[in-house]
């Protein structure tokens, strides 16, 4: 009964449905390692113990509930809970509490999951950070802006949680905090009840340890339980591998987690792994993603920039108005020109290849006080609306983890957990393929 | 000086900016029809009198604020506003106060719109009626779920109110009522802040007296101000008439709309106004779009069933039961359905057509006891995505309005402006033509 806390969630929910684990237990021992580890990591915002202990014991007096049954969860606090404050990271929202849950977080309920309190996010999920370190080394980032999930699920806090992204919010991190991030494919989760900053863009998914926790964990808040069961590989599947135009970016350690991931590719492939370059329509897309973000957010944050102006820090603020000075005819030309980049993609994954693999971040998590890092490498798949999976395959200068993601075609959730389960096994270091 | 509230939101527009009149005096003349009519139409949930006159003074006093400066605004009660109480039209939500505005009624507010009020909505804007009536016979319905905003229009109460539209809830109360609603392309107007439905369907939109007004009210709420000026249409457009596969649903005054639209358009058309049949993909859009439908609200409402099982009326309930027996496979088999049939419907549009004409509404307003109406000649458009404008062009044995709509192909809301008001003045009957 000891070290509860570091089981992922799928062996929890196995053991947890044979009630070989009480719910209780293993919330008491998620609840004492955030006594042992909060100071130094800060992951959270709000605990709600009293509620989800009550809850964990009506779930262990009760009949199964279903796939999280049990499973303590971490809450990203951009989402809406009825019964934790939810303040979107910003001074504005301090003490506020919804009258609902968002969509998502009561399909979780629903599931059997406790809601065990909210995480830091950075300020409205843009880059002013949040207080979470990195909890492999204090002096860095977590990443942003789901900072306190990535964070309190590398750290053994709890076996999920949730995160949102809109450029580079859940690889990001992931990839600094060395778990596994899946940002499923656009609207597969409803985005109603979560902080809006950008309609077209804003991707809703979840943080575990292994593939097949992210898995549970985009299930129940998609309604789509199939993604609970990771299917086995039919085919061998067609990989490529996608530097992108942004690979001068990239730093050493990114080249080597390539050169790594190229390497286990290569074992799971139908055939030779290839270098692919985007479709001449994909060019510029990584500037078409940041403008129509600025664009969209300067309308989304209009109530707080009208109401609320000196409670925005300044970085956001002039976000705000760096998107509002971009015309709507440079929007609407920038939304057509993601349209057609996004036939060009359907194309590809339909004629040419069945998984991408290319970098999550720069490199290694940067030092705190130079900010929350760079999305450059996720702002493209997160425009395509494709679903991505971070794998972590290395480590930088600093012993920090660095992840790949695993791009897959659109809709193609389950076939991308399939690939990225594989593709794990693959993995040359033993210690890596526990995040299958 | 007199009768200030029978202005079209343009004619207000117009002399507001010359400063001809004073928006006190507008909202004064509204509030004074408000007081003679609002025991008959039952159009609002609460008035916001005080803020209102507060903000006309301002506006009289300072500077042309934007393209909706001084003109009083009803909002469909599925619309956060963080000055008026907001219910979604459910007994859940009575005496609730968001903390912010919906994204859209910022950028109303931010164009110098004032916010006069919320209208009624149908229960969480599904079936269940308000108390409104039909302004041109209080023993008829208005439609809904928007059936506050488009009583409140139609009765020269305001010259503009929000609507939303996730079947029939902009169209067909506009065709009841006989205004013009404008439900634009989907993702056109920001669905933060709005209660959720279904968000693969939920479309926001405005109703007003005529064509230019409804331009304004979109341009507003979304931000592109372009809408505000509607150009003469360059060329002639390919025109078709398509009555739909739900054709033997709708009664003689339908038929009868339907013959007047076809004059009409032949007036304005390239060539010969053709039929047209949706292409085979769309064969059963309609069950297609209902399915869609219950299942998303069987996860959106998924909060209130859980804690407000009892504050639900029995039509809701059943609606979400009804779509929580849909299985996943199912929805997303539909959902690939309707992104198949959205292909076809682009390829229509670029190769054959430029503005369909469709029923809007299966006849005149029915009894307030038999509901609200039948949504079923919009699911198809709304689940295609598509911009829709309703233009009145009959009536019906009771004497009440009936419109048809005219659709354009996927964000191409500028062009359907531009065709409406065309259409309106090719009408024959000169009456209609006040709504150009």
């Amino acid at each position: 009964m000891k070290d509860l806390e570091s089981l992922s969630a799928s062996q929890a929910i196995k053991a947890l449905s044979k009630r070989e684990i009480k719910a209780t237990d293993l919330l008491l021992s998620c609840l004492d390692r955030i006594g042992q580890r909060e100071n130094h990591v800060k992951a959270w915002t709000s605990l709600g113990k009293e509620n989800a202990l009550t809850r964990a014991k009506e779930l262990d007096k009760g009949a199964f509930k279903g796939i999280l049954h049990g499973l303590p969860i971490g809450v990203k606090d951009l989402y809406d809970t009825y019964d934790l404050p939810t303040s979107y990271g910003s001074p504005i929202y301090a003490n506020h509490y919804p009258v609902t849950d968002a969509v998502s977080i009561a399909l979780i309920r629903q599931a059997g999951g406790i809601i065990l309190g909210k995480t830091v996010t950075t300020e409205l999920a843009s880059f002013k950070s949040g207080p979470t370190t990195n909890p492999h080394n204090s002096r860095h980032t977590p990443g942003g802006s789901s900072s306190g999930s990535a964070a309190a699920v590398a750290d053994f806090m709890v076996p999920l949680a949730t995160g949102s992204q809109t450029a580079g919010s859940m690889i990001r991190p992931a990839s600094y905090c060395g778990v596994v991030g899946f940002k499923p494919s656009l609207g597969k989760v409803s985005i109603a009840g979560v902080k809006s900053l950008s309609v077209s863009l804003d991707t809703l998914g979840c943080f575990g340890r292994t593939v097949e926790d992210v898995g549970l964990g985009v299930a129940a808040m998609s309604g789509d339980h199939r993604l609970a069961k990771i299917e086995t590989l039919h085919n061998k599947p067609r990989i490529a591998i996608c530097k992108t135009s942004n690979w001068s970016l990239a730093h050493q350690e990114t080249a080597t987690a390539m050169a790594v991931a190229r390497h286990a590719a290569e074992r799971i492939a139908k055939s030779t792994v290839v270098d692919l370059k985007l479709p001449k329509s994909c060019d510029d897309i990584t500037q078409v993603h940041t403008r129509i973000m600025l664009s969209e957010m300067s309308r989304s944050f209009l109530f707080e920039r009208t109401h609320h102006p000196k409670k925005l820090s300044l970085i956001l603020s002039k976000q705000i108005n760096d998107g509002a000075a971009i015309s709507y005819e440079q929007y609407a030309k920038d939304l057509l020109f993601a349209g057609n980049a996004k036939s060009s993609i359907n194309a590809l994954f339909n004629d040419e290849v069945d998984l991408l693999i290319a970098p999550s971040a720069t490199g290694e998590a940067p030092d705190l006080k130079d900010g929350t890092g760079d999305p450059v490498f996720c702002r493209e798949w997160t425009l395509l609306g494709l679903p991505c999976i971070n794998i972590n395959v290395a480590s930088g200068p600093n012993g920090l983890p660095v992840g790949v993601q695993l791009i897959a075609g659109p809709g193609k959730d389950h076939f991308l957990l399939s690939a990225a389960r594989a593709f794990v096994h693959a993995l040359p270091d033993p210690t890596l393929r526990d995040q299958a």
